[in-house]
């Protein structure tokens, strides 16, 4: 099992507006990939701060994600509020 | 939904005795606490990096998890293979 967490950080005002796309593209995630397991927007202690859980059954679950429409079109949605690209962390489960 | 992401560095030359002990932690928190959704040991991308993957129902599980008596015995076995405190991040589901 796999592990990815991506920290964003929001554009200062449009915190509203990215958590919105966010819970979109979660909601696409969750119903469109079965090697998902787990696809969560939460929010992180420091202000304007987002975090995705998420976790893939393996790499080919990893890279359908990644390739998918829908990331591809709410990932661009996304990146208009975002202040500057996101931080990940790839995680293998021990 | 709570999470927590652990992020611990083993002293070098002792991942697999901390390894063995987290994991022990890792049976013990999901045979005991029902209020803990996931507790999931990873190896992260960096040498001798490990992750908890933590999620739990809601503040009294977290606290429930804190105070279990496996949590701190087995805690204090895995410190001793520790190079330093943890960093902890602490997400609540948006």
């Amino acid at each position: 099992m796999l592990f990815t967490i991506a920290t964003i950080k929001a554009k200062a005002g449009s915190e509203a507006e990215f958590e919105a796309a966010a819970q979109e593209l979660a909601k696409a995630v969750n119903a469109n990939e079965p090697g998902c397991l787990q696809y969560v927007l939460c929010k992180g202690e420091e202000p304007s701060t987002f975090v995705f859980v998420e976790s893939y059954k393996d790499a080919e679950a990893v890279e359908a994600h990644r390739k998918s429409d829908h990331f591809r079109t709410l990932g661009r949605a996304m990146g208009a509020f975002m202040d500057g690209p996101p931080s990940i962390q790839r995680l293998t489960a021990a």
